[in-house]
């Protein structure tokens, strides 16, 4: 996925969860996890007790050009702090810890976050550090635990994915899944009458071919046919193209053949393989 | 999450897509998208033209563990070759490429590519160039673009957190969205009898304890204060716990009228503040 799909001038989403990184050792690791916020329009972030220090360089440049998350990103000393203000909180963990709480995944959890933002309550994300995860205590403040559906072989995902994940569930919910762009307008599909003057045009040329060598099966061939130019869906401008190259073909064979006939009178053979067969050799 | 929910003894899910990843460029990103991969069930990866060859030592590194992933990886010379013995593909985009192709998310995709591999075809899912993306030709050997929810003032996004999101829709659907572990199966609800007689004990210590202040508001604070445990779904275990609680907070107020009368007695204030509440003081 390029940066080409950036456009600098529309506006960040405002709002939104704050997420939490509970005493993230890495810079890279936070970095990549604001870069991945920034992607799917969160921008509240949360630090406790970062290992290395804030700011860190090497969560800036991870970041890449996330700056606003970075310049607003608050640090506290503990989770317990880093919850002022609020109302709801789902804490992200691989492991069972055996609490009386609702596990939701990540897609239930952004139904949840915006049913209470919608409802005036402020929501928070809260994942733990790379290696060991959220301390029990600390999954202890939250409402819900948050988990991931994961390969049960291979199940210690990334820092900055989990978050990449949980924000892509979010966006998703809160742009109604609208996707940065579409298929372009089509022309309408074509009227029937444009494709059976098509379907006329190319069986007269397949029968002046000599292309239905067994009479029998011609109707089968013919049925055959149509059902792949059916299935398609053509458009008028399909069409043209369509008609364009039957007709291209038809007169580049005759074109082909007169070569065929100089370069055997010269003594050469007809070129092999896949060349000859384009319609403009 | 931490790498504590892996568990060695189960078996990886076998099939699924593959993964073609176009021309990357660092091996760090390789092996990145190998872990997500990983973590999401998928196994089966290509590789066109990598830019600093194969194997490579960072791609190892980053993978964490995904061995098996790049031990089993195949190089090719381009896109169209790394499309063999595939019957549909996925080609992942961050920009619109003005083609007359369907545009998919990654939970679309993750639904078409399910039945498509049900019934016997083989999909892939093609990523491009960290930087550059897919070049356009290489895009229309795809049958459908892939292409994700992101903010557009900041659409840029890490490879491997592309195929992150890919994979988690992917094994969200394969698993049935199965999170890797659930809340504890709880104690059933308790019967109603044991509610009411939980009731019948803390508004009888209340009563005691003169908290009612007012005879007419009585029954509105009642019906709020059982409105509170109603709204909780108490367990037997729940209810014994909070008989226990009001029990002890009963007790322990004899305790801290006697010790406050000996301090007292000897001239010292009571203890003031948070510490003062505690059940145990």
């Amino acid at each position: 996925m390029s940066g080409a799909g950036t456009d600098s001038t529309k506006a960040w989403p405002e709002g939104g969860p704050v997420v939490i990184l509970v005493e993230p050792q890495l810079g890279e690791n936070i970095g990549s996890a604001v870069r991945a916020m920034g992607n799917f329009g969160l921008s509240r972030l949360r630090l406790v007790n970062p290992r290395e220090g804030w700011p860190n360089p090497k969560a800036v440049t991870f970041a890449s050009g996330a700056d606003r998350i970075l310049e607003t990103a608050e640090v506290f000393p503990d989770l317990r702090a880093a919850l002022a203000g609020i109302n709801f909180v789902a804490a992200a963990t691989a492991r069972e810890r055996g609490m009386q709480k609702s596990v939701l995944g990540a897609d239930a959890v952004a139904a949840e976050t915006a049913g209470r933002i919608a409802g005036g309550e402020d929501v928070a994300l809260v994942f733990g550090r790379e290696r060991t995860g959220l301390y029990t205590e600390e999954v202890s403040l939250a409402d819900v635990i948050l988990t991931l559906p994961v390969n049960p072989a291979f199940a210690s995902l990334n820092l900055a994915m989990a978050v990449a994940v949980v924000g892509y569930e979010w966006f998703k919910l809160a742009s109604n899944g609208a996707l940065p762009f579409q298929q372009p307008d089509r022309y309408p599909i074509a009227d029937k009458a444009d494709l059976l003057a098509f379907f006329d045009h190319v069986e007269r040329e397949l029968d002046e071919a000599l292309f239905f060598r067994s009479p029998e099966k011609k109707p089968v061939t013919i049925r055959n046919i149509r059902n792949i130019f059916h299935r398609v869906g053509l458009t008028r401008q399909d069409i043209a193209t369509l008609h364009g190259m039957v007709t291209a073909l038809v007169e580049g064979r005759g074109t082909r053949e007169a070569r065929t006939a100089a370069r055997l009178a010269g003594g050469k053979k007809p070129l092999a393989g896949p060349e000859s067969s384009e319609p403009t050799d």
